[in-house]
């Protein structure tokens, strides 16, 4: 248990979590300093009656914040801590990013988020082998969409790093995992470079805090 | 071509969308003219040069102002175009529609909405019986969430009627064309009935503008 009640932002989280990712990614690029409490999906955990107190929908990430509310859906998160911040721009540009969320929501953290998931835990959700055939022809359309919107652009949104980079490169840099080949998609490929480069930015894996519930994950 | 030049905004839309009812709603509601140019995307008219200029997702609706600017994904105009109306709180409660309205996206609109559409259109989109059931078992859960959390509530966020309503009413008032049995769920019921009061809210067949339509289709 690393949550603590001294001051801070706590978040409920899964290593492996996309969603959890682009939170933590948000308050490392904020500065925000924040504590883990992690909550192991692969068990279930999310459907216990303590967590869904908190999010009755039963999805990590959930912040709670110093008073003791709690705040759900991660591209939500994104939006609603990023106000105020260059992260957000305002007018006609936060529409832009809002839709892109919206569109992150249903193709990637609808289809390839699945696809990844359920290959890399094959035991916690049986899949039948024709859905990640439909995944990945919905995924790569996703892919192409995102490609060539890239293919003229240095980021998502304008010319500036966002929280819609934040919110795609979640499992975007990660749809390998998924059975996507990343490397058919030149545009995407120098956004995430372009994207790897933004301090706070860590891709899965090298971000100390899932490090370590990795390191302490019961085998 | 019901397009016009004089003022008001311009709405690309397909009669049986959801995500098209929604924004014609909020108009509705707003009390905010705007005319319809038709996009038959059963024809796959969404996918063609002009309107892929528009939204390069391909995606009805699409909102064009009067200077000629375009507005996509409809969870997101949802937001941009209540802003500063009592249809759209601020602070946490903000967060909460804003949280709900991404669970629409990823399990309405991903799971009912296209069990809805396959269903009623088997020919567009082929559709492996295998995927219905999953949908099924999946948008069942959605409903059964979404009843628990109106079992005690007048409307989803708050005691008032909020863009939240109306972007789950869309989907969530028309499932039993997607096949799901909605007087199982006695909270959603409820909450239809109220939510069917507010003035601007037309279930679907009985908009004026999507009747229009409906009528005008070749056969």
């Amino acid at each position: 248990m690393q949550r603590s009640r001294v001051a801070g932002l706590t978040l409920y989280d899964y290593w492996f979590s996309g969603n959890g990712w682009r939170v933590r990614t948000l308050f490392r690029c904020l500065g925000r300093p924040f504590f883990i409490r992690w909550v192991d999906i692969t068990r279930g955990e999310q459907h216990e009656a303590w967590f869904r107190r908190m999010n009755p929908v039963g999805q990590v990430p959930v912040v709670e914040d110093e008073s003791g509310t709690f705040w759900t859906e991660s591209n939500s998160i994104l939006e609603t801590f990023a106000e105020g911040t260059p992260l957000l721009p305002g007018g006609h540009l936060r529409h832009q990013v809002r839709a892109w969320l919206n569109f992150e929501q249903t193709w990637v953290d609808g289809i390839i988020s699945r696809a990844r998931f359920r290959r890399t835990f094959p035991d916690v959700v049986p899949t039948h082998p024709m859905l990640f055939d439909i995944w990945n022809e919905e995924g790569q359309r996703a892919l192409q969409t995102l490609d060539a919107h890239l293919a003229s652009r240095e980021f998502m949104v304008s010319d500036r790093f966002t929280i819609a980079d934040i919110g795609l490169y979640a499992y975007v840099h990660v749809a390998g995992e998924g059975g996507f080949e990343l490397s058919r998609y030149p545009g995407i490929g120098r956004w995430l470079q372009r994207v790897s480069r933004e301090q706070g930015v860590l891709p899965f894996g090298t971000d100390p805090e899932a490090e370590g519930a990795r390191s302490e994950r019961p085998d």
